[in-house]
């Protein structure tokens, strides 16, 4: 590793100082005629979360509200006190053989349980990476029909909407008391609107079968809705757009750094975000037939900056050392704070982020790949100018934020662009020519950041680029002759030309479409960095990268990567590639999860707890890992 | 009672159901020094409550937050408990002898205990009737110093300020986060606004002693409000004026009618209620320098229908039967929801109502009157078109609403008028002639309600009207002479004239200032409803006009009411006329209380569970006593 500079490390990234592992019991749920499960569960957790969690089927009509009766559970080891609702369910003999309903039974200590055949079976969806989310959103109808009042009964209509709801502990605010009484003179029947625990409307009639919620991937690049059914968990409509802060600069630090420079710049961001967040809601609406007063609640994952900036905070804590938000999480939001005009008191829940550099995508990522139910040794890797790295292994998770640079968004590489048409997604070398595969079929004009990856894996694998990421000499003695043509110069530096641009003659270097040596530099310091952080978590935990059992890219750059090229460069550890999993947009299907299980919310909120931060900067063994890592493999 | 007919009575007023008499607990406490009270107080009240609610003075620099650990008592008779906190004040032979914190001491059976002597005095005011208020106002500040945030302590600045403030569950929302991180980076010292547990502001630097509310007594006539410093209790600048709803009726049913007919008339009498209020808060910050911003809370007490209409409700369903009202209580309302622009997130309390006509004023009132702390049988009675009256015998508490009619307010008077300059107030009639004391010192114009009450119990006293309440005629034999001149016809009902106005030829009947019949007999009407009101309201309890000890007049018209002219028509129980108390503007007194103290408040919450109504408009007795209660006594 000789002539090679150990770079500048941007400022480090946040650690969270670290929490107590939280208590956790062992339940083993052994379901009629089928298979018995060992879960794991943070003390206190109800029977019904706990099993609801793990994708076992409960009986239930009621969401665990406690009023259907219906998730009879039978513990036979380990105890569970007898709550206030058991005796109305259950008589003493059953009480004493251990029966329980199961919403209302918390697990404090280790449980061995019988779970009862289904009688229903509860609706579910299936999102994020195979995840079965059984449907219980914050948005719930109830129709009630009221009894007129009479000079003997002169409740008010507060009490009225509260007694027929007994199970409910409504916030009632001014504004939904003065359309209460106009629904209740208007029709005897009608339906109450919740999030959570705010009653957000009174409709006249039964309108109990129409409720939506948006979900919503706040990226700094894309955002991404989707319109979700909370009544059956389906997806209704999708529409994404370009972020319109790009203006302001491609990532999060140059908008930061426009908020510093120019105090009207917050104001005009935030209007931005809630400009583009409140387009989709209207788009994905009217594509599928919704009206906007249907939509009750929507949910945002997005890094901390982004959603510093939609909500009017001053993101510029997050751009200078020492990296403080406002706040981790925010309660008690209105889909108006975020700027969507959907029904007026819709609720909105945002992601909370770990960090400054580990925000609410990331929650909700790991949150959709199950990083928190999974006891095997799995990686999931965020790539971006700041990748975020989770190590999930037996009960530990571990998070960290590796600063890989601007090499994946093209920024900083000669030639590179966003993945838009025209732009080489893919290399192939033989040892005659080069293949690209260009987005939308055009003639290439620059490169994105997966053919980046490619092109360079290739180019190693061909012998162009040596082992210390060296652009070989045209004459060297391993260059086939068929490309030996393309190892030219740019100025006094040397470049290897993947194609000529349409209008140019060959030998322009204008029209050149090439990979200069310090492209290769840019990305082999950005891999380093990212397989840097990933060495260090194993090694934390006395594994090694044959202990990985998955990979997960996440992000919409790791979606569209080359598991095969991301492995050559060693980007990601060498196991087998179909244990390289593009994960997808994983933070929109954390958002998604949120809409529909209050369940998946509590979990998305534990993580916090959870996951462990692993500081990079300070480390020792930092630089000797990362100068390890420059490498190609051979 | 020969010829009289029994009216008509307008719609029935609204029973609140029958609720269960809340558990009470014997609490005997032995100040060191001074002599032992036995009080009674809810099961479950803290011992540092039931001490503070009853004017002993209990040690304590937190208020009562479980932070000073100064409220030291010790329980000689019957157990309390200890409390997570007490193992920090006490050690553990204190703790078997009995010594608890009083502010976490929740008593839930009888107590006798010792109080040690006072290190520290709480501070207090007086307000009410004669009540001493212990200071825990809702607002308060709490100045606290932050470290630096570091790489090492990268918290949120929500979790900085949480930590600084450990004995708080703070609400957060989102634009006082905005102006968080703003405040921390000016200043290291920076001061919260709290009230109740909503986080209101962050103040940078020390401005722990400037800390003020408003309390605002909204009549359907008069609006007032009391600035008052929240850090010594002291009231700052007082301010009123007419309520600008008038032009919509002088009274809550011609308000409430006007929005039956006229959709905008909600939206017009809501903007004038707020503009009042707004106005009046204008006026008290000016006369006291005291910044709007300052202001962090402000306090409403005004009846069910102004409530109604200052917060945008919808009041027809409380002008028609069955009388049903919105909503009892409001949580979280900000003083913007009632116009009034002082600090942008000030928050604001309403007193709660009984019913729909026993409102928020009267629990007020009650609460300043000290009703639910005293043994003695006590009358409240407030006169109005609608006639408040609440009976405190023992532990009972009674309330019902007598439909007095307009005979006060002066509507229904020929010559009656509100009391303003050229009003008669007062009246004195001797063998030869009458005399009249005039608001203003000027000529004669009109009759005020508390002219007409003292001019019929001075007519009755001269024999000019019979027991029956007729007028007699002028030649009937016991009418002196210098009078019979003034008992004259007017078409042909019977008059008795007053006064000739300024200007008119005293034959002019034009100019005549004169009391008729039928005036006499709307008042008849009205002070019968009333006595009826109090008559079985101690009946009810075993009780007569004598056991009665004190006779508190509410109201704007009951302060200036004379005692012996109400004594004299029967509109209150025949007692001595120094039982007989003007209780003064005690509904404003209520609101100061309530800004003064959390304790009132929970006081004022707890009488709506205490005090049982007693509808009258179903008795099969009522007429009969109404009938009764008609005549003048002799």
């Amino acid at each position: 590793m000789p002539d090679l500079p150990v770079p500048d490390l941007p400022a480090p990234d946040p650690p969270v100082p670290d929490p107590p592992a939280p208590d956790r019991v062992r339940i083993r749920f052994e379901p009629d005629g089928a298979q018995s499960r060992e879960v794991r569960v943070p003390a206190g957790a109800t029977l019904f979360d706990a099993a609801s969690w793990n994708g076992i089927a409960v009986d239930s009509t009621c969401g665990g509200h406690g009023t259907c009766r219906k998730c009879r559970m039978r513990v036979v080891e380990g105890a569970v006190p007898v709550s206030r609702l058991d005796p109305r369910a259950f008589g003493p003999d059953e009480l004493r053989a251990g029966w329980r309903l199961a919403c209302v039974a918390h697990a404090e200590g280790d449980l061995r349980v019988e779970v009862p055949p289904l009688v229903t079976r509860p609706k579910a969806a299936t999102v994020g990476v195979g995840r079965q989310v059984i449907l219980r959103p914050a948005v719930q109808k109830r129709c009630v029909t009221l009894t007129e009042p009479t000079l003997a009964d002169q409740r008010t209509d507060v009490e009225r909407l509260r007694d027929a709801l007994p199970d409910l502990e409504l916030r009632i605010g001014l504004p939904v008391t003065r359309d209460l009484s106009r629904a209740f003179r208007a029709d005897p029947v009608v339906t109450a609107v919740v999030v959570d625990d705010v009653l957000v409307d009174v409709e006249p009639g039964d309108t109990a079968a129409r409720l939506f919620g948006i979900a919503f991937d706040l990226g700094t690049t894309t955002v991404v809705a989707t319109l979700l059914d909370l009544a059956t968990g389906t997806p209704v409509a999708v529409a994404s757009l370009l972020n319109p802060q790009q203006p302001f600069g491609a990532d999060v630090i140059t908008r930061i750094s426009a908020t510093m420079m120019d105090p009207d710049a917050l104001g005009r961001l935030t209007a931005l975000a809630h400009s583009a967040l409140d387009q989709l809601a209207g788009e994905v609406c009217a594509d599928g037939g919704v009206d906007r007063r249907e939509v009750y609640e929507i949910a945002v994952a997005g890094n901390a900056t982004m959603c510093h900036l939609a909500l009017g905070l001053d993101p510029e804590p997050l751009g200078v050392a020492p990296f403080v938000m406002a706040a981790r999480s925010f309660d008690d939001l209105g889909a108006a704070d975020l700027g969507v005009a959907v029904h007026p008191r819709a609720r909105a829940y945002v992601f909370p982020a770990l960090g400054a550099y580990v925000g609410g995508d990331i929650v909700a990522g790991a949150l959709a790949s199950g990083m928190d139910r999974d006891r095997r040794v799995r990686l999931f890797v965020d790539i971006g100018t700041n990748c975020e790295i989770l190590l999930a292994a037996g009960d530990r998770l571990l998070a960290t934020a590796a600063p890989a640079g601007p090499a994946f968004e093209g920024a900083a590489i000669r030639c590179g662009m966003r993945a838009a048409p025209g732009a080489v997604e893919g290399v192939k070398i033989s040892d005659e020519d080069v293949l690209l595969e260009v987005i939308g079929d055009v003639a290439p004009v620059g490169l994105a950041g997966s053919g980046l990856v490619d092109a360079v894996a290739a180019m190693a694998a061909a012998g162009l680029v040596d082992p210390s990421g060296r652009l070989v000499a045209a004459d060297a003695p391993a260059v086939p002759p068929g490309l030996a043509a393309r190892l030219r110069l740019v100025g006094k530096e040397r470049v290897f030309v993947l194609a000529t641009r349409e209008g140019y003659a060959t030998d322009d270097p204008a029209g050149w479409l090439y990979l200069s040596q310090r492209d290769i530099r840019e990305l082999q310091f950005a891999k380093a960095a990212i397989a840097t952080g990933w060495t260090l978590l194993l090694e934390g935990q006395g594994l090694t990268p044959d202990d990985v059992a998955q990979v997960l890219l996440a992000g919409s750059f790791g979606s569209f990567l080359s598991p095969a090229a991301a492995v050559r460069i060693g980007l990601v550890p060498d196991v087998a590639l179909l244990r390289i999993v593009s994960a997808g947009n994983v933070a929109g299907e954390g958002a998604k999860m949120a809409l529909l299980s209050l369940r998946e919310r509590a979990a998305a909120q534990a993580l916090l707890e959870e996951v462990h931060y692993v500081e990079l900067s300070d480390r020792a063994d930092f630089n000797d890992r990362f100068v390890d890592r420059l490498a190609f493999p051979g």
